[in-house]
């Protein structure tokens, strides 16, 4: 077996490594009150490997004998676990159905190529036989875009990119990083901070999830602000396509006719392979630091956001919870001395803000993140405070952000936690300008709302505002439900369905950083017109005509979602 | 005839302005000392309109008469005139070929819708007859997108954007407006100052170039550090397709698959004809200020632009120009007491450098543009100074930057000047990382200077950069020989060929904002790989089976140049 990391089959994250509440004495209430679950329910039972109904691969001896000569037999693997790892990625439906022993199309075989040689072959050997080739990453899609189509005939074929996981050069004078697609989040950090280089990309999904995962599905880091989307940070970029690499030079800026390297980003396997991707880096800043800040509302935040988006200041992150969302960090104070954001917004503060007239059910919890030389620095938490305290903010100092920075990755876990205990938790991003943010944020949460009361459940949706550009912001929700326990994935598309039907409606995109795959793509047209999806369609078309690479994503309305 | 404003059919700019050396004492000289040419030599003679073997209309009557019926009779306009002006841009190559009587294929008819609407119904009218369709906007192309092919049989309607020409709205909550793409520069803003605001975006064509052009051609202004190309600035837009609209919403970002977005810009007509886009927008700034500079060389004017672009100030300009350009920049002073930049650089500050042991024949001028409040313009003003200060620059005051302010949209006239007097002068820009720029640079001067040897001319070139990147910069290339005053297109393209190789050899991008056209599609494999364009044309084929629209530009290989 190659030596590639993995996250457990079952759910998201390293063995060993689950989220608990025993530390968090007002969860539990909390959770009781908002979707009427009580944490202290013990989990269901868990599905074993061996319960699932695996299939038998159906690959020729010749297509594994020619994908093994180009691989070595090391890296072709045929195994069960490996074969489960590679059929889905970390959705809630991912997990809903392999709990339920529904994997209708499994991979026949994981191949680990070594290096972009090898990825050529595998590109060349498996449409030749006219396979369907399937490009893995972290596995930490949330959107489908990693399932074969669940009556693919032809053998299916898992190409998992983790062995290409190096640094390949830095260019210091022009701050340009060549780095293998492979690459996970700390991969990739540690060899760059190692030569005091950032690439200042920090999704959720950090520690799981690989650059190329990124790129093909135009992913978004918590300090976009400064570093950009992905689509940004990408400068050039190779990409393994049948017979032949697609080589997009890294350039600052050029007007050779439509954007090659936009079509590639968020293709999410269907125009080739990614092997490598030549990244903007930043030199690791002299500062970083996170306030934290307090609204009387979500719309007061959300304006003071746009003011700042306006304004001379250039924040890393800007973030804005709304109350639902702040009530739920509240209650995940540790009893511990430790720092945490409600030991900072103490019970005297609350008192003092009552007097003020703030209603504190509504109160909405914010952080600013800065970087950069300490004087920018400086300069730029004043041009904030300024805006934050026009618009009725307070500032909380530095605690709370620290403690955001600490737990920002562990919001999946909890996902998990819940799923054992029977209620269905996902999240739904998306991006609009400004003026449409709060109309939308009220659509969504009434859809949301609507739904529930459709599966007669109590739901709960929250929501923070984050990744500020010019002209919009990102709208990021969470919602949580009981299900009914027979049938949670037709509950579950009730509302996802609700939600991203209030996103399209609402002038909003199906996603700000999640991508389309099987999840969003019944809402594609909404978003880019029928005229976009034509266009998208000829591309795809056009380059693999055999339709071999990871089919039925994107721009193929799946028979899952969307009533 | 409609009311929509033209350039001269035979040059740069509006009927009655041109450009005169009398005023300027030393330009004559210079120019005789780097190309031979005496600026008193009186201007060949001039072509006129009725000299010209323009043929007549090749269209039926019953398209003509579906086009009149869809635009009205006096939209529909088949004048010789008109007609000649839809047939070129305004390249070298274009005007030697008017003079030269050299139009193989001119539009048959040139149509002004006046709305949306009109523009589909024209659309439509012209594939289903199967003529060709050529957008046109303010005919500034130089790039050779405008032309027909030279062997086209079929009709070929010329669409002229010019009557589209309002902001519809601005979203100020968002910082975005919805502009008619067939707005002029000055058009556009003019109607956005009124309200407050600036699209920011002024390239050298600004008085005669169009927003959809911009869009189609992937344009950049002179403050794009600030407001980024009109890659960036573009948020949204609508495009005709045959049969229908497409429709991209104006968003902050997104991730929903390929963009469709990034497919348009650039596409020069090949998929649809723009009539509308999303553009984010700015306040006019509380203050603007473009502040001069001199280096000791080109190097180390490089050097200070890329240490600028690295650390925490943003200005809204960066410009150096190397020796030869700075030389010429000092040659056009005025003899007039106004301000000039040789005026500021006297006589006495050049023998203190001088003292300071600089070489004064590579003294290199630059500019630095500073946008936004007084305290962010001031603060920017300090980090630059600090940063040019220590790779040996010294600062000129504001005079300069004024000087260049008032001049900036003058050059192309002087081009004009030239060809009448037998000489060919032109620009060619590229892109690139940082570390690229200085070896290009000396690859580029190399590779012109060898073409005029080749030639046995007495060639020039000068070159500053502009448009500073994280990653990289572009570089404008202006060089300019006495031809033969027998072929001087074959002349030409040995210079051209030279210095566009120079770029893609020097890894370089094709053009940095002049776009593709069939000037510069013979490199483009060389630019994005034989695979980017094998996708480009997949887009091209795929949405336009028929090859009606704007055929031949981007991916199709002419004949007319590169050896």
């Amino acid at each position: 077996m190659p030596d590639v990391k993995h996250m457990k089959w079952y759910g998201w994250g390293v063995e060993g490594v689950s989220f608990h509440h025993e530390d968090k004495p007002k969860l539990r209430p909390f959770v009781l009150d908002i979707i009427d679950l009580d944490l202290d329910t013990p989990p269901g039972a868990q599905t074993e490997l061996s319960d699932l109904p695996i299939p038998t691969p159906r690959i020729s001896d010749e297509l594994l004998e020619q994908l093994t000569e180009a691989v070595g037999l090391d890296n072709t693997v045929s195994e069960d676990e490996d074969r489960i790892v590679h059929t889905y990625g970390k959705s809630i439906r991912d997990l809903l159905r392999l709990r339920a022993g529904d994997i209708p199309r499994v991979p026949d075989v994981v191949i680990y190529p070594a290096d972009e040689a090898e990825v050529q072959r595998v590109v060349d050997i498996t449409v030749a036989a006219d396979a369907v080739l399937i490009p893995f990453g972290g596995g930490s899609n949330i959107a489908g875009s990693l399932q074969a189509p669940e009556n693919e005939e032809r053998t299916v074929v898992s190409i998992d990119l983790g062995r290409l996981r190096r640094v390949l050069e830095i260019d210091e004078d022009s701050a340009l990083a060549r780095i293998q697609a492979g690459a996970l989040g700390p991969d990739l950090e540690q060899q760059l901070n190692a030569r005091g280089w950032t690439l200042g990309h920090f999704p959720d999904s950090f520690t799981h999830s690989t650059l190329g995962g990124w790129v093909a599905t135009r992913s978004s880091g918590m300090q976009s602000d400064k570093y950009g989307d992905i689509a940004d940070i990408t400068r050039g970029l190779r990409m393994v396509m049948p017979g032949r690499v697609l080589e997009v030079r890294a350039l600052p800026s050029t007007s050779s006719g439509p954007s090659v390297r936009e079509m590639v980003l968020g293709s999410e396997g269907r125009l080739g392979v990614i092997t490598e991707v030549s990244c903007q880096v930043h030199r690791i800043p002299e500062q970083r630091l996170i306030l934290g800040y307090l609204f009387p509302s979500f719309e007061a935040g959300v304006a003071a956001m746009q003011e700042i988006s306006a304004s001379d200041a250039a924040p890393s992150i800007t973030r804005v919870s709304d109350a639902n969302e702040t009530r739920f960090s509240f209650s995940t104070r540790k009893k511990s001395k430790g720092v945490s954001v409600s030991g900072l917004v103490s019970k005297g503060l609350m008192a003092v803000l009552a007097r003020r007239g703030w209603d504190l059910d509504a109160v909405c919890l914010s952080f600013v993140g800065y970087e950069g030389g300490t004087d920018h620095v400086s300069r730029q938490k004043a041009i904030v405070k300024k805006i934050i305290a026009s618009h009725g903010g307070i500032g909380l100092g530095k605690g709370p952000g620290e403690l955001y920075d600490q737990k920002k990755f562990d919001t999946p876990y909890i996902r998990d936690f819940l799923l054992d205990r029977g209620a269905a938790a996902d999240v739904s991003e998306t991006g609009a300008p400004w003026s449409k943010l709060v109309p939308m944020y009220d659509n969504v949460t009434a859809a949301a709302r609507k739904a529930f009361a459709q599966l007669g459940t109590q739901g709960f949706i929250m929501c923070h505002l984050s990744h500020s550009y010019h002209s919009g912001a990102c709208l990021y929700f969470t919602f949580a439900f009981k299900h009914d326990g027979h049938e949670p994935l037709v509950q579950y598309d009730v509302v996802k369905a609700a939600v991203q039907q209030a996103f399209v409606d609402s002038a909003g995109t199906l996603s700000h950083h999640h991508g389309v795959g099987t999840e969003h793509a019944p809402w594609l047209a909404d978003d880019i017109s029928p005229a976009g999806v034509a266009m998208t369609e000829a591309l795809f078309k056009g380059v693999d005509p055999g339709n071999n690479l990871n089919p039925g994503k994107i721009t193929v309305t799946p028979t899952t979602s969307r009533a």
